[in-house]
């Protein structure tokens, strides 16, 4: 027999009845029925009941056994009495009566408890991650994590795309967080980056004359931790392919991502057609970039109902140049007490506050409630219902200036709404391509004009587009929206280098500066780079979804903690005197 | 039709003929036929012959077309004259009359010539790597690499495996070699690790309760360039499995190297029954833990014969203590310019000479030649040629002394040997297993003991051998041995904390020391650890065998130079003030 065992603890059937087995697992609770002792024996797979009487040449032995000992077992298989059978067990209609066992590791008094559904506190989960790990759900999450990534990459695979690795010790990259370093020691004073992302090589592999990349690729970046993002690495299906335009992007990665939410997303549904939304659409519908279509509510522009009208502060406020009044549709939130929470949410982020106009029935029917209603009036209140389709029961929110200075809040209090009023379907995955970004955005106070988002992307109209307006050029960029999530971010490169130059330059950045923080990239696209673009989905929060998980730790095997320490490994460290100086480093002391 | 190309330039066939298509691609070559232009237009999949005179409307922008210029074309596809058809090419029936072009992306003059064989110093070919990567043996190499790591996870996944990612910002980890560090931003004066391997996290993953873990895991060690080594970042098929004996990791393992060695070994023998040497077997046999067993050649123990013999030298040689003398034999080197020729490679090696007998037909049949022979007389002679089989024109070397002062030189003059005698079979993948490691070895000067090899593996025997003599113990410890290669290394971990401490105790290193070293791992050993054990399989070692590469950077698509150098990125590279203020860190200036 085998030193550890015949079966795994999720084999034994009714089948094995009588015959002599061997397991091995964890203790992972011990019942003592009147002198009986019955242990659920666990292991990756499953867990099998294991018995013991005063009979059992082991009982000693077997009574001193506490959770989460490690173990193993020699025993007989018996056909539980039909009364005890366990129909949710793959294992329940069978026990092992035990004859021999032995400890293969014994365990201390534990930090935390792995059998049921007790809490702990974060820093313990983490600094005992491997008890939390045998927990039931990150076990779970983990396996979940594992075909989730098997089944991307045969997706990618099956779609003609070869996986590369790209180098991790390498120089920094472009992309707008911050570098880790690494010193070297060949070279004492001078430093590697870890990558944030492959970008510049994979766009590099295309110039190469590739035709197909992905890489379930590690990056990096220091960050300052939040809950959707690891504060050190993290993992994304990175991917390029060379002579695509966008929508040959879009067709690529759209098979991918829907069958990887079809395959794992546990029934829910996952929108069949991806609606495409120009960023400006997106901010003036759902207040953001990353809308979570589930929510029904689209905000829409409503200045004309309220230019010149009886409510002066909105009158007033479109005056002035670059203002706009937008609605926002509550559906069935028609009452005084959901409007007065709304206006308190708007007052705890900031803003004054948010009018409102609710329609109720009233003596002579359909009235309209609130003070906006009574200082615009019944025609241009009615104009308004009219326009965003509500009626009795419903409310609509108004929020007025520059959108720039209230967008973000509306489609928070869009959000809001949603979530109170129970209008966001649960059960589905939306998802929508977000396009359109603007290549440069100009600084609110100096008017200095930057890059908004990635500066490699061709601007739509090529050089021509460059030689007008900066803040009117497109680029081929885009986002994939899910419920509320950015899940991929991509464009088509600019791989011409003297469109890249110009657009440098337009956003302040000489030659020489382009040259030497991008050299190798820069320098590559002069020897026939071919037209390329691609984009890269983040895999932690893609498991988050469909594990439906808040947190991105409940998905990563060993996370850092939000300080970006691990507290089961005690890293970081302080390295020994003995490093600093092969690196030719000295730390500074710390006020 | 799409933007850049109705087909690859791989896809042509004489169906083709009639239509208008487009392709995208390189302009590999072009030549001019009296007038007539042919374009080799190249792209990932193929090369398709375009034609061009001067009735088309683009000749004069295809005139001024350089090689590696990338561009698209419109044309005809029409079938070739009989007598111009290229059987050897898919496309090679058919070529493509050019209407229209399109340069996508224009050359400066070429550092590296893509078509062709050129060859070129190294620092160029990494410099411009990306037109390097064009040229055909790049090309192949790279798809054959990203083949064979999806070959190695499907048969992983195929045997139950499941794919965990671990963590790479990480604490220092104890494999023997220089970790690289990242500082830490957030924590000054801190430093994270890179992992040299996943080693303590997947021992904490079996710790965690998963059953079967792998990884393709980047591995970072610092180290001193050498040619079949990464300077800095390499890859590792690592995997672990928990409650197994060594015998089950070789049974996992094996399939899945000898199916990817059949899948992509071009035809080339692959070894069915993997043999287990011991390491001290190994050593006598070969010279060397990792033999090439392509080599027929096997050392073996002659000091009987040279006890006592006329031959002096050996002969008091063996009255020390601790010596041997160990002979190679060498079938059909029976000349005395062959053993002229190792006898200097011998004393290039650092020895006075290597003693040798060749056999020859003399006048009275077989004769014994050589003043080895004369010395030590007929009958120890022919003693000496039975014991090793050998007839007439064969020979056999002698070194002499303590094993380990010549057993690398011994190691070294087999392979030396076998190649120059041709004895080795070059169509062959060679495999054995080495066991039987030591745990600890003296320090030939201090006599101190410390750990031979991995500090974590199981002593075979457990506390009890732990007793007895350090340096008699042997651990449950692995190496697989391919055609010279050590291709995977891997044991039977120490899972049980008490025997770990003595381990660690006999080699000199306290309880204090050990917790505070790896104390995320042994404390996890605390809490119920299961009996485990894997392995780690050198992803680019077996791809340089695959593809019959010497050197490693042949098969990694951006290499680091020897001096760990990226030329193209240009890394390392001097951090800002600024990065370093941050970091809370100071350059001390180098001499």
């Amino acid at each position: 027999m085998h030193a550890f065992r015949s079966q795994t603890c999720a084999e034994l059937t009714k089948a094995n009845v009588g015959e002599t087995v061997r397991l091995s697992g964890w203790v992972h609770r011990v019942r003592d029925h009147g002198g009986i002792l019955f242990i659920d024996l666990r292991d990756h797979y499953g867990v099998t009941q294991v018995l013991c009487d005063p009979d059992s040449p082991v009982f000693a032995e077997v009574e001193n056994l506490r959770s989460e000992w490690c173990i193993r077992i020699d025993g007989e298989v018996k056909a539980r009495d039909e009364s005890l059978i366990n129909p949710k067990l793959p294992t329940g209609e069978i026990e092992v009566f035990i004859r021999d066992m032995e400890v293969l590791g014994a365990a201390d008094e534990l930090p935390l408890i792995v059998f049921g559904d007790q809490e702990y506190p974060e820093e313990t989960r983490l600094k005992y991650r491997y008890l939390d790990l045998r927990r039931e759900k990150l076990q779970h999450n983990m396996i979940l994590r594992s075909d989730v990534v098997a089944s991307m990459r045969q997706r990618m695979w099956d779609t003609g795309f070869k996986e590369f690795q790209t180098p991790i010790i390498t120089a920094s990259s472009p992309e707008g967080a911050r570098d880790f370093l690494v010193p070297s020691r060949q070279h004492p004073g001078r430093f590697y980056a870890l990558p944030q992302a492959p970008q510049q090589f994979k766009q590099l592999i295309m110039v190469s004359g590739f035709d197909k990349y992905f890489q379930i690729a590690p990056c990096f970046r220091d960050e300052d931790p939040r809950a959707d993002r690891s504060p050190t690495d993290f993992y994304q299906l990175d991917l390029e392919m060379s002579f695509v335009t966008q929508q040959d992007v879009f067709d690529t990665i759209q098979p991918v991502i829907s069958g990887i939410f079809e395959e794992f997303g546990g029934g829910r549904k996952v929108d069949e057609t991806w609606e495409q939304i120009s960023f400006r659409d997106s901010a003036l519908w759902y207040g953001t970039d990353k809308p979570d279509l589930r929510n029904p509510i689209k905000m829409q522009i409503v200045s004309e109902h309220f230019a010149g009208s009886g409510f002066a502060i909105f009158a007033k406020l479109l005056e002035q140049e670059g203002t706009e009044i937008r609605a926002i549709p509550a559906p069935s939130g028609g009452s005084r007490k959901f409007c007065d929470r709304m206006n308190a949410f708007a007052q705890a982020q900031g803003l004054p506050g948010m009018g409102y106009i609710f329609w109720r029935d009233g003596e002579n029917g359909m009235e309209a409630a609130g003070p906006l209603a009574k200082n615009i009036g019944p025609e241009r209140t009615e104009a308004i219902r009219q326009q965003l389709d509500l009626g009795v029961g419903d409310a609509a929110f108004f929020l007025g200036g520059k959108p720039s200075a209230f967008e973000a809040v509306a489609g928070r209090a869009r959000t809001e709404i949603g979530e109170t009023l129970g209008l966001i379907d649960q059960d589905r995955f939306a998802f929508a391509w977000i396009v359109d970004f603007p290549m440069y955005e100009a600084d609110e106070e100096t008017g200095k004009i930057d890059f908004s988002h990635n500066p490699f992307s061709m601007p739509q109209g090529g050089m021509d587009a460059l030689d007008g307006d900066p803040l009117s050029v497109l680029g081929y960029q885009y986002d994939l929206a899910c419920n509320g999530y950015e899940l991929v971010s991509g464009a088509i490169r600019n791989h011409k280098p003297e469109i890249m130059f110009k657009a440098f330059e337009l956003a302040g950045y000489g030659a020489e500066e382009v040259e030497s923080r991008f050299g190798g990239m820069v320098n590559a696209f002069k020897y026939g780079a071919p037209p390329h673009g691609g984009c890269a989905a983040g895999i932690d929060r893609i498991v988050m979804l469909l594990a439906d998980e808040a947190n991105i730790r409940e998905v990563i095997m060993f996370p850092m903690n939000q300080r970006a320490e691990d507290l089961m490994m005690s890293a970081p460290s302080e390295p020994s005197n003995e490093q600093l100086r092969e690196l030719g480093l000295r730390v500074i002391p710390q006020d």
